[in-house]
Parts: C-alpha cells; structure tokens; sequence
C-alpha cells in the first residue's frame, strides 16, 4: 500500500455513502441493511458493548434478538479514512440521551465485488 | 477485493510474527517498537480504553505518559485474518489478574512500503 493512496475523494465519497446507509439502518433498526453491509464469513468479528460475536450467523442471530429501542444517537469526531481503492477504517464517538458514558464504534471495510462490506466491528462504551 | 485473496498462509505468518511483537512490546512497555508498529500518520486512530486518541503525535503522548505497571495479560479467541497481501484485521479478548473484565483489543493492519502498520485500533472493557 502506498501513501499516497490514502483517501481518494471518490473512494472517500463511496464509503462515506455506505457509513451513513449503516448509521440510518442502525438507528431505525433495518435489520436487511444491516445484514447487507456486514460481510457474510465466518471470519467476520463483531466486538459489541456486551457480546464477542464470532462469524456472520452470530452477528445474525445478534441483530435478530435485538431489542429495537433507544436506538438514537448523536455522531461525533468521526473519521473515514481510505487506503487504496478497496480499504476503509470508519472510527466515531457517539452519545446518547439515555446515558452519559461515551460510545465508541470502530469498522473496517472492505470492497469486494458485490460492494463496500464490514468485516470487523467493535462497538464499546468509554470505561 | 477478492475472497479467495482471504488468510493467503504467507501472509498471515507475517502478521501473526509482527502481532506477536506487538503483544511482546505492549506487555514489557517496549514503547519503541509500540511506536513502530503504529502508522505514523495524522489519519491514525486509538480507541483506547479510557481514552480517545486521532493521529499519530496523541498515540505517541500517550505511550510516553502510560504507567508500566500491571500489564501482564492473557490472551483469548484470537482472531488474525488477512485479505490479500495488505490488510489484516487481530482481534482478541484479554484478561488480566488485577481484573474480573474481560478486554478486547481489535486492529486493522496494513503493510506499506516500510512494513506492516497499525492505521486504527479500539480497546475497550466489556460492559
């Protein structure tokens, strides 16, 4: 990977597109969304605030008992960066009403040919 | 990105040798090869544990400042997986003695001309 791949505006402007798809899915509880952007392997890893999830059924299953409420909150400090044409790390802080603790989300995508995918995950509240 | 491209054996034995210096370097407060490891880059990111860090001179304030005390840990469900010959995601749980909270550490690495580099990582207590 060369520097100076980092952060192409048109690759820049794909992933930003897909984040806020997420980001919309996530707060409206859009379950197909959700599924769709998360990269359906065995080898995806989601670390949530309370569940370690190994693989795309559990994330499924996850998303499929979720309880689809207090889902709002507020973005900030959020960076997208690319490398190259096909690597992306989304990192955001975000808060909600319902508590004061700081939430983290972290997701690197990847880019295969059905489109921008998550392949890892780790969502966190501030200790 | 292609998915036949996934954990190629050459590639993950590179990146399990630099996550296995990695996990040497943080464990003994190496913070010269910590340093190394990490992207020197404004665009990298560390969610930390109790802190929030955007670019590499934050993470460096950091290292400089962090105590060298009770760092032993153990590590569990490691995750390396790579895609093609330059990206790689290490995800981990940990646990420490002084602790009963389970930690998890997740990077996104990426091999550069210089070598293979932490661009972003989150670690975070489980709630």
């Amino acid at each position: 990977m060369q520097e100076e791949s980092i952060n192409q505006p048109a690759v820049v402007a794909e992933v930003e597109l897909q984040f806020a798809r997420y980001e919309r899915a996530l707060t409206t509880n859009d379950t197909e969304v959700l599924d769709e952007l998360f990269f359906h392997s065995p080898y995806t890893v989601r670390l949530g605030a309370g569940e370690n999830l190994y693989g795309i059924e559990e994330i499924q299953a996850f998303r499929a008992s979720r309880p689809a409420v207090n889902l709002d909150r507020c973005l900030r400090n959020t960076v997208i960066t690319t490398y190259g044409e096909t690597i992306a790390v989304c990192s955001t802080e975000f808060t909600r009403e319902t508590t004061d603790k700081v939430g983290r989300q972290q997701q690197t995508w990847i880019k295969f040919p059905q489109g921008w995918r998550i392949v890892a995950a780790h969502v966190s509240l501030m200790s």
